[in-house]
């Protein structure tokens, strides 16, 4: 495992303050846990304690095909499990969460074309043989992982939530009620692919003027070509703050434009919390504070949009948190009680 | 109560075949129930028997404010009674829907502002109180209601659902993985004030180019003025088909919007089936054929929507099938077991 980066556990510790875990009932000790997030380039593994604390992390290079990612899936639960101290086969459970198209009954996956993974294969079943352990593995779509993990870590334990994705594309994962919101086939939250503006920029997926299109880092890396010494989005957002007037226009229309995505998500499903999350929200609080300023400029104008209270509901994920793997590990750990 | 058309059984039956309740399992016989969808202008109701079956229909003028309510609702509960042979104190349970904000908790309304009802009202307790029995009152928004309704009586029954209703505006009812998804402020559903069009048509709600302004019943008033001698959605669907180029197209910029809503609402939430009612549903087959035609020259254009198979989804509500009603019935049922 060359590849692997596994940090030193006291540098790893997300939290020492243990935080209930959502759906558990206070007191019960539901043992540990590890999460996965697979994406097309790394593999973010976590262990949960009982309390539901962050204890340990790693991270290593993504091998693609089925045979990689299992083999993958399989090395950072060994690690992790080794970094706690606890055995495989005392776990509560493994959750993995990977950008596909994912049945959670049955832990298959298919087209996880960043993964290389293409026909349906039974994921969940490959990693359970491998480590040769009865516990509960439990697959997902890596968004549904990220909204089950953002419920969990932001300021206090949520059950209504919306996790805003924007990276390559842009989508989002649902929790609603306190249950993942997977759809009738697996495809909720796929607003990217909603038109914010017609007859506007061409979409790979066919469409024109999607929101993906304005929204995504995507469309930050085209609005605001380099050469960049940092990711664009950072350039941009530190470009408009110093007042390059073609700056601030485009930060404008992608904050408006992740604004609507925001108003998407509360009109349609009316979640009471928006968490912005993936690649393009390490900008931190310029991000946060463009998207809120044009959410509260429109209900100035709205009586409508001001009894919805938008603003207020939108937030960032923890910079640096892995809300994709704590997730997964909540999942995992779901899982045994029968509760996802 | 001179302004109660109350019809013969013999007209009001809406199928002689029982139907399996929604949530019931098999084999179980839940009781009779009640259920009334309380408009702007009329009070429908419906009792079910046990099998789920609708035995009988009333229909009465809507007396506006919390006495007129409460009263119209009471008098349609023992007009059904009577008319199934049923006392009160035996019905499995009561259900309403009307249109404003409810917390379906304690049976509380306010913003009801077309019945008169501004204030919050305990209006399930006012009328368990008049009606003198120990019986389950369930109050839902009328969407809610209709979503329910209309998942019994399509084809065959289904647990996941959106209820989109054309009417004076546009919004949806959301039944998903068979529960209520009623939002986290009760706001589930508001798509009709999403932006279709940037800088469109001004919208009362005070934004521009809401989907409602494109959607409704009221746009087809606007953009296909009368006189006319029946509704103006039948005229313009009718003068479309007869080959009238402005009103084929004002029909398909029309028809256009709808698909724009059911878009909205299977990319966001990915519901099995989108049902069309409120007034506009009447127009029927036609309509249902131009919102088809939209989604399926969408799904030619792109792959991505081709694989959602939204044109699939989209059905009409029964004509002539009080769903809100029906569903009202049902929830009062499914009330007294607990799983509402």
């Amino acid at each position: 495992m060359s590849e692997q980066l596994i940090t030193a556990p006291g540098q790893v510790s997300q939290t020492d303050t243990p935080v209930s875990v959502v759906g558990t009932p206070d007191g019960s000790r539901p043992g540990w846990s590890i999460g996965l997030d697979v994406g097309g380039t790394k593999v973010l593994g976590v262990v949960l304690d009982p309390s539901g604390a962050v204890r340990h992390q790693v991270r290593a290079a993504t091998v693609r095909g089925i045979d990689g990612v299992v083999g993958g899936v399989v090395d950072a639960v060994h690690d992790l499990a080794d970094l706690a101290g606890v055995a495989v086969e005392d776990l509560a459970g493994i959750g993995i969460g990977l950008p596909g198209v994912v049945d959670p009954r049955d832990g298959t996956v298919e087209h996880a074309v960043n993964l290389g993974i293409v026909e349906r294969v039974a994921l969940g079943a490959l990693v359970a043989a491998q480590l040769g352990a009865q516990l509960p593995v439990q697959v997902e779509n890596d968004l549904n992982m990220a909204a089950l993990g953002a419920a969990h870590v932001i300021t206090e334990p949520v059950a209504d939530l919306a996790f805003l994705a924007l990276g390559t594309g842009v989508a989002a994962g649902l929790l609603l009620d306190g249950r993942l919101r997977r759809g009738a086939t697996g495809a909720a939250g796929e607003i990217g692919h909603l038109t914010l503006i017609v007859d506007g920029l061409p979409c790979k997926c066919g469409q024109a003027g999607c929101v993906e299109q304005y929204a995504s880092g995507t469309a930050i890396d085209v609005a605001w070509p380099g050469p960049h010494s940092r990711p664009a989005p950072l350039e941009l957002f530190d470009a408009a703050a110093a007042g390059d007037a073609r700056a601030i226009e485009v930060r404008d229309q992608f904050a408006w434009a992740v604004a609507s995505a925001v108003r998407i998500l509360v009109l349609t499903c009316d979640v009471q919390h928006v968490v912005i999350g993936g690649g393009v929200s390490g900008v931190g609080a310029p991000l946060l504070d463009a998207v809120r300023g044009v959410l509260a400029a429109e209900a100035q104008a709205s009586p409508f949009l001001a009894s919805m209270g938008l603003a207020m509901r939108v937030s960032l994920a923890p910079a640096g948190s892995p809300v994709g793997a704590i997730g997964a590990a909540l999942a995992g750990r779901l899982a045994r009680e029968g509760a996802i």
